[in-house]
């Protein structure tokens, strides 16, 4: 139920219709990059799968193809941008590049963004500082899918954090996680195999533990990490409204049950507080606190003796954050990307509409 | 099996004690306020209980009562800070004090501590930036307890993370939680009642799941916030390591396995990559991103939306990060701090050796 397409035929035809839909030839680059990173990195449900859903959002309006992105504050480490409704996928390299620019001057930078929308996934923006000898981190919220503990509305997305951290010989650190048990992505895959999902995933409507894949379009809500009290999802839960509030309180986006909906049918919260969507990015530089090469080394020894660990039974090693990527963009890039029929059946209709070539 | 102390009881008893051993008045008065804060705010394995352990640590030298604590390398928004292998109780105020001016010169600031020891809970240093209308945060590493997903072997110490957020007429927003699925204290609560603990919080020293609160004697760990891969604890572990890093790794600290243990009578690890334990404080002005009036008029709609929201079966309200913990310091100051009788019996320990009154 699936075919593969090569990085060079899907990185063709996503940046031809985004150049479709309005964006210069440069920010059609850039989009395109930072929504196929999804697809590379194996995360199949934040890649090009998307992209009709993108196209949903500039058709209603929601998403403005020829944003003039701006700086609208600053200090000497700390900046707001206004995404001007423009695609996450070019406001929030924009926003990091401020962060990076800010902490080469002050040792580390810290931009949070108003005025935006989604931004694919948030490792690929933390890792821009990477090349810097920085440490990135990035974050998003996202429209409300997650009950706090004892709530039985949905008040948090999943609202995902990024860190990438140089090492030396070793590959960087990249963690990037919904901060959810679960992410959607995980549901939908259990939805389509009709599966259920594990206990402290979802809850039901009326806030009662469930184990149905279909729980959300039910009513029902996602689990902050950690799934119920006893398990700790008052951490989960406020670790998810920690990248709300610095998302969009710091920067005058919506939050909390007013952020946006992805889906552009799905009408807009009523009283919204802010604009569009948030995120927050930071870099800190690595000779801001000690020299780059002595941290290497360090970061290298920690990644070897974590990597280097006795295992549990049945399990060949323990992960470094980031590797489980590494080795799908490995992967990806030589065999080429796999897409599910309904998503190839969804690019072609995209195809046919814009007048765009779509193969393998 | 407990008796209850009067705050002011408790604060000259152990204001004399870290006097007794050596520190100076003014520092003498920092350790007792952080130490006594966990009591106050209901984190009691973090309080006046681990007094004999600092004093034990004291003598065996690994604790030095009359720092030199400086900065030995800064930028306009970054600092290392060398802790002399004082009283981490001292050492994360000092560094905290310093994140804070440079906040005020820069918009952000961000220290790192080497060479410091256990500062008590990280609520009470993050919660020093609200004064100032800035958000704070501070983690520690510490000693190894915990497995990170698929090892058998204790890599991470209970790392907890905490940020404070000002808010305008509410009280501000302070999580400050460890990043396993259960903090230490929590599994010496089922200890002394005999009872086991949930499922996910533990491990045995195969790797094999259990519900013994007293694996850790034998061998077993802690695991990370998640407690299970299908439950996310990759994500507690890659929170766990980011705390480790910016803690250690950034600042010339221990880290993972080489963490320096609490209990003195453990030896100390073998080739040791750092000086003393590590901690992380950052510290962000409001009005590096939005004037603060601006920003806790969202605070107080954010908190009162989520305090608002509709409950599960059984549940009175959903709690916002911080409420517990006030709740707790308000009865406590009024009506005393309550001790359990081993607690009590060390600390008459210690008053009978250094010669100071202890009564409630």
């Amino acid at each position: 139920m699936q075919e593969t397409y090569s990085y060079s035929a899907l990185y063709s035809f996503t940046n031809q219709v985004f150049l479709k839909i309005g964006c210069n030839e440069k920010e059609a680059g850039i989009a395109t990059v930072s929504l196929l990173s999804a697809d590379l990195r194996g995360v199949d449900s934040h890649g090009v799968a998307r992209l009709p859903g993108y196209v949903r959002l500039w058709e209603a309006k929601r998403i403005n193809a020829k944003p003039f992105i701006k700086i609208v504050y600053e200090t000497v480490s700390t900046a707001v941008v206004d995404g001007d409704a423009g695609l996450g996928l070019i406001v929030a390299p924009f926003a990091m590049q401020v962060a990076i620019e800010k902490a080469k001057q002050a040792g580390t930078g810290w931009v949070s963004v108003k005025n935006s929308n989604h931004f694919g996934i948030a490792g690929i923006h933390a890792m821009m500082a990477l090349e810097h000898d920085m440490i990135g981190i990035a974050m998003t919220n996202a429209s409300a899918l997650v009950a706090p503990t004892f709530s039985k509305e949905r008040l948090l997305g999943t609202n995902p954090i990024a860190y990438a951290i140089p090492a030396g010989s070793e590959q960087p650190f990249v963690a990037d996680f919904a901060t959810t048990t679960a992410a959607n992505g995980k549901l939908e895959i259990l939805q389509r195999k009709n599966e259920n999902v594990p206990s402290g995933w979802v809850q039901t409507q009326n806030g009662e533990p469930s184990t149905d894949a279909h729980e959300l379009k039910k009513g029902g809500a996602l689990l902050p990490l950690g799934g119920d009290e006893q398990h700790g999802s008052h951490k989960g839960y406020a670790l998810g409204a920690v990248v709300d509030i610095f998302s969009a309180v710091l920067s005058g986006a919506n939050y909390g049950p007013w952020v946006p909906p992805f889906p552009a049918y799905v009408p807009m919260p009523a009283n919204m507080p802010g604009k569009g969507i948030g995120h927050f990015f930071g870099a800190m530089r690595i000779d801001a606190f000690r020299t780059a090469s002595e941290f290497k080394l360090h970061m290298d020894q920690w990644i070897q003796r974590f990597r280097s660990a006795k295992t549990t039974a049945g399990q060949p090693r323990v992960i470094i954050p980031g590797d489980p990527e590494r080795e799908a963009y490995a992967e990806r890039m030589q065999h080429g990307i796999p897409l599910l029929s309904p998503v190839v059946k969804d690019l072609k209709d995209l195809a046919e509409r814009f007048g765009v070539a779509f193969s393998s």
